[in-house]
């Protein structure tokens, strides 16, 4: 049967290919009594026989892909799978007790998983953890439902899941995942931008694609109007394949601009450049014609680890990124930790309303001794490439006025010890705060630069949580006040001979960025993958006339007539 | 010995006099063996006695005070200490299993609440909450502490409590409280409110005051510059009574000012109107000279009961409200509920910010079900004075015109049943979102006028929750960008004829109305109590050196900056 969701379009391209299901299977069941306690062992036989096969093939598989090491806990695997101290006592339950096998298995590997925990012994307490996941192997072979395992993908599949978070990302084989759909998110979720960052199609927020989408079905995925089709008919596909031939082809030619300048056709320069999250996001950037970086997230740094980072630590990555950019100017955020990014060795008290709260900025300059040591490990980085600095969530000159006092005594106190630092770094603010926007004039004469965080700006100009679905609808980009903040902070800039930058997936969008380029924006800085869109669609506009247009939106009274605005001008 | 604690000043005035704490005993105990149970069942009878004298003496007031139906409850709390039923079990088990009294009666009560609560049978359930209630105060006197009961109080004090509930200053007789102090709170919070309505000093925020104050403790509580002096010497009691004189008499050369026009030295009137939250409130607004009501909070109908209010509930409390002003403007707000403030009939799903989502005209629009009632109620209402209707909250101009759209067709609906309303009654929006505000021009065109809520407006153009104590600092009512929002919006309506109030608690502070008569408020919506300070203030002050004030307000960079030049041009 041929059926389609529809979902929001996250990252462009076109997959057709087979449906994998990411989803964690249902292992719950009844504990019952049974009348044949022979055909129960039976089947509890099978099912070890069926974990056992599994699990060699998984390590076969790992051993090849991974080399011996990682191969080595699915050895420990089988072993417990063949320990008769362990499989002995549940075929005794069953027997004796007449338990169901589910049942017995639970109840026998709770006590030995107890026991193991118990122990003060590190590698006593890894066991409990094989024998937990070896259970739920056998469990699922007993339930007759599949355990999802993309390490072992092998063939190309468009992965479907409620979620995906960075664990479940980092293990998906690039090779074989040719895009995925989930339930929840939307355009500016993990999932989303990993998508982009990974290049390829992606259709996220569909509400069913799990209740809807089987393992093995055949799905397109048109991740440019975000529809997916289950099981289409040939027609369809053909239709299809053209389309991503098409796409293709549209690629190819945005690659020609990989080194041409990003200038409109009236001849004004901008300037592209890409967001990044680790030093491995350079090749990408380059590959895809960044002019620089306009935005390097550097959470990355404190994230999935026991304690602070060192300010070694740091410095190499700042380094290995300003090394990376070859000169090209690189825009580093300090630390954006508190809001509903938490780190476990650095505890925060609750919030009632955590995106109000005490963050960025406002956690850095209270915690000054994690603030300095940034500060130090990007001064002595900034003599490997063109940094500039930038503060997040300012809301008050004071706080700009505090962070750089804190910036210049360190670069004071690494001249003492005779460390060299670039002469001149730029420091500049997210403008993500309306305060901010309102005041930029104000700002403009002490900053070097705005960077517009649109996704931040947007969600306290209009008071709706970008997270909160239920209020979602007020997460209007294009809504004129949006854009007149944009303005004021443009014209501000310019005022005072200083420019102005923007770093929110706003920045990428087709239908902002002729409004962005009339609006004056100096700097647009997206996912990498957009760059070559962003170019191509740059050089076909003309300055002048997007000045116009911009104009015209500044006076539009609702985000309606602003995008019916866009649509009729462009194209 | 002498000391004292500093707070929030949130209402003015002086009080002395003997504290009273209003705080709830901690009734912990140990269950132990008893070497004696004679010696304990004495001690438990003692108790018994204690409370039969304290339940008998509150009865006898409640009759006197309230009405032989009111003290009924008492009664059916005596019968229960008297109860042989619950009393032998209780000395039974001191006896028989040597058990301390506490632990006996805990456990014996335990069991007869545990039979009522379960039976079906909503009289009997009744009398598990009265066991309850009178176990807590037998265990009170077995563990020789006090319970505070606030309706007894029948000497002047000052009341000293954690926070103050509604319910716990519902049942505050406020012929004895001269004043009161807590630990936590702040300007806005819901006991500042009330102690300004009450027209009682008051100072929030002290973090300590039920650390440091015993009961009977003599205090001079200052709401001017909130402090709390705790058993302070002669000399200072004397002193502060010169002060509390001085007070007294300035009270009254404003009281002057009851029927005397808000104009300013030059001749320039605004309007001078209350915030009130019941129809019991528009008493206090006529009594302090307000010219209307600017904001009329409705929640309160909503809060408190089972279920929601009627039409014809509705109707009764805005008609009230309406015919009390006679014949004055009076801005009703709708149904402001969602974020912080909950329903128990109408369960809300939990928002990770909750002041970032589904609230206010968003949640209306939603339930329209509930949004109709409260027009039809008020459209019935307008025949009885000046209505005009605000809605809160408002982002976009869509929701403006849906709520628009709405009111209008409840308009038709009644003209269809034959039910007369007003001929004209104006449309408003609360400005409390920073869109709204940059958006004003266009808004209005369309709106009949704005009233600023600086509550919300500050928190959002801030991005800091005005709860949070950690980011408390942002809270800044005089942030140029705060005052060049109120331009836009003041600008915007004049330039279409229409009008602006601004209702938030800055409309009433003496910083900002000098500012605001300069930006061309035409609406002080405030405390009752603070309209003939404010109307004093006003009539000294020049409207167009306030205009001149305001420019260079809007040309400074910092909140301090403002402060000083406004403490420097006035007085």
């Amino acid at each position: 049967m041929s059926t389609w969701i529809t979902g929001i379009a996250a990252s462009s391209g076109i997959a057709i290919g087979k449906a994998y299901r990411l989803v964690e299977p249902d292992l719950s069941f009844q504990k019952t009594t049974v009348e044949d306690s022979e055909k129960e062992i039976s089947r509890f036989r099978d099912s070890l026989r069926i974990a056992k096969s599994q699990l060699e093939a998984i390590r076969d598989h790992a051993r090849e892909a991974l080399g011996p090491d990682k191969a080595e806990i699915f050895e420990a695997h089988l072993l417990i799978l063949n320990d008769p101290e362990i499989v002995a006592p549940i075929e005794d339950k069953i027997k004796n007790e007449k338990m169901n096998a589910e049942a017995a298995l639970q109840e026998t590997t709770d006590m030995f998983i107890g026991i193991f925990e118990q122990m003060d012994n590190e590698y006593m307490r890894e066991r409990a953890a094989d024998i937990r996941d070896v259970r739920k192997r056998v469990l699922a072979g007993l339930l007759n439902v599949t355990i999802p395992n993309p390490s072992m993908i092998s063939e190309e599949v468009i992965i479907v899941a409620e979620d995906l978070t960075p664990s479940d990302t980092a293990q998906l084989n690039r090779k074989f995942v040719k895009g995925f759909t989930t339930d929840i998110g939307g355009r500016t979720s993990h999932s989303a931008i990993m998508a982009r960052s990974l290049e390829i199609p992606a259709v996220v927020g569909t509400k069913t694609a799990t209740k809807d989408i089987q393992n093995g079905d055949f799905l397109i995925l048109d991740g440019l109007s975000g529809e997916v089709h289950i099981n289409p008919t040939e027609e369809l596909i053909e239709e299809y394949k053209k389309k991503q031939a098409d796409y293709e082809a549209q690629l190819a030619e945005w690659a020609k601009l990989v080194n041409e300048p990003s200038i409109s056709k009236d001849g004004v320069q901008v300037e592209l450049v890409a967001n990044i999250g680790t030093p491995k996001d350079v090749e990408g950037a380059l590959h895809n014609g960044a002019e620089g970086v306009g935005l390097f997230r550097t959470e990355f740094l404190y994230m999935g680890r026991d304690e602070l980072p060192s300010e070694e630590d740091q410095f190499a990555a700042y380094k290995a990124v300003l090394e990376g950019m070859e000169g090209r100017p690189v825009v580093v955020r300090t630390l954006d930790i508190g809001g509903d990014k938490k780190l476990s060795y650095l505890p925060l008290p609750e919030e009632m309303n955590p995106f109000l709260g005490h963050r960025a900025i406002r956690l850095c300059l209270d915690r000054t001794d994690i603030f300095r040591t940034q500060l130090r490990a990007l001064l002595r980085a900034s003599v490997y490439g063109k940094l500039k600095v930038m503060f997040p969530m300012i809301a008050t000159l004071n706080e700009f006025r505090e962070a750089k006092k804190l910036f210049l005594e360190e670069k004071d106190n690494l001249a003492k010890e005779g460390i060299p630092t670039a002469d001149h770094i730029e420091l500049g603010i997210m403008v993500e705060i309306p305060s901010t926007a309102v005041l930029a004039d104000q700002f403009a004469k002490e900053v070097d630069f705005f960077s517009i965080g649109t996704n931040d700006l947007i969600q306290y100009t209009m008071a709706a949580d970008r997270m909160n679905e239920q209020v979602s609808y007020l997460y209007q980009p294009y809504n004129p006040s949006i854009l007149r903040l944009v303005k004021m902070v443009i014209d501000a800039s310019h005022k005072e001979g200083k420019w102005t930058g923007m770093c929110g997936e706003m920045a990428g969008d087709e239908t902002a960025v002729p409004l962005l380029l009339g609006l004056g924006l100096d700097e647009f800085s997206m996912s990498a993958t957009s760059i070559l869109k962003a170019r191509s669609l740059i050089r076909k506009l003309s300055k002048a006339e997007m000045e116009k247009l911009a104009q015209e939106a500044l006076q539009k009274s609702t985000v309606e007539e602003v995008i019916e605005l866009v649509k009729n001008a462009v194209k």
